[in-house]
């Protein structure tokens, strides 16, 4: 698996508080009247009788019925902001960003069942599909802010900022949405791992860390040497570069 | 540029029909009243008194009043999917998904001061925001499309084609927001050919245009031999093995 130990990992969210009891009973009570009747055909009001408290209380932790949908996005974006202007700049960018969405995967799987259900229910209704890729954007302008900051002084950096940010959220969703479809029958973390390694190998400047099965020439990467030269040039000369390379330990 | 003949230039597009002059109107009136009073305090009532029609004739066009902000975008998609599916399979795939984002951005370039009044439009008006992912997920989801099916029998073909569309897509709007704040002062197909270039380097199976001043290693690829070898490697060895490469032409 790709995470080091700095990564933040399932349990190990210390920013998390705990979570009020009443806006659990809420989410519950939604959850269960949008499977039984239809998201469109549940009010505010159905959820609230069902969960035994008043609309404001509704209100105090939802702004929109929409809102009690994706009831975890917000601590998880301010989880990730803090995670990525928690280090201390020596980072490998690329590896920085993946285990920043790497978080998103675990408070998916952190409630499988409640993850499979909502998924069901965003791809019946548009305007939940809409909400989502207005949370998506977020978590990708938060991982490209970081990157654009990181790769400030390179060439070309914003625009290498916004495709990485890109890509790492493409590969973490593909993965995610394995895990999904698979009614979260599959391992959640190897696929997220799997999908972002094959981010980190195209964009890194570090080698990742494979899943099994792919291709181990970086493992022995200390081991081995790469002579670029042009055809034509004398063997002496090649020979001659070869013995004056610099030796490694 | 990296366009070939074979991509769709501005003034090609064969399958734009002509647009009807009342849908015309109506998108001038609507934005004549959007920049006057504001997005939100324009009614759909207001703009069909404007442009001198009925409600219905609004209706016909445009399904919302958010529709007739992106008047060209169903236009643009229908174009880009029919010129996606228009190849003989042996397109370079990274390649073709940059041409088709290209066209995106000649649909913006074709009216330099709408564009940049509806970007200046969009980034107040969250809803036409929301829209405006909704329309840019579609386009992604083309591009993905596309590629899924090209990279059908390549492992991990899907994710690969997610990451790519992503990344194509992340590329484009990163050009075309440049455009678009430089109230458009820059040559917009320079800005785009410069960032989807980027991406082709990274992804393409064949060298991307690149635009003056990149590397070009790739330029004298022919006469370069490179030589991987262990060290400890016995030179006589490594010798024998370039002696021994096969030789090109």
């Amino acid at each position: 698996m790709s995470s080091s130990s700095a990564a933040p990992r399932r349990g190990e969210k210390s920013g998390a508080a705990a979570k009020p009891p009443m806006r659990d009973a809420l989410v519950a009570a939604a959850f269960r009247l949008f499977l039984e009747r239809g998201y469109e055909q549940t009010t505010v009001d159905d959820i609230v009788a069902l969960a035994g408290v008043g609309r404001r209380s509704f209100f105090r932790y939802f702004p929109s019925k929409e809102d009690v949908v994706f009831p975890d996005h917000e601590r998880c974006l301010a989880d990730m902001t803090a995670f990525l202007s928690s280090g201390d700049g020596a980072e490998e960018p690329v590896r920085r960003v993946c285990d920043a969405a790497r978080l998103v995967l675990l408070m998916y799987a952190e409630n499988p069942d409640f993850s499979v259900q909502r998924y069901r229910l965003t791809k019946q209704v548009p305007g939940l599909r809409a909400y989502e890729l207005s949370v998506v954007w977020r978590y990708e302008r938060a991982l490209a802010d970081y990157l654009r900051r990181r790769l400030r002084d390179r060439r070309d950096g914003t625009l290498h900022a916004d495709v990485i940010a890109a890509a790492v959220v493409a590969a973490h969703n593909n993965a995610l949405r394995s895990w999904l479809r698979s009614g979260a029958g599959i391992d959640p973390e190897a696929a997220v791992d799997h999908a972002l390694g094959s981010v980190r190998s195209t964009f890194g400047t570090e080698p990742a860390a494979r899943p099994s099965g792919w291709a181990t020439a970086q493992d022995r990467a200390e081991d081995v040497m790469v002579v670029v030269t042009r055809r034509g040039t004398p063997l002496w000369r090649v020979v001659q570069e070869i013995e004056t390379a610099p030796a490694r330990d």
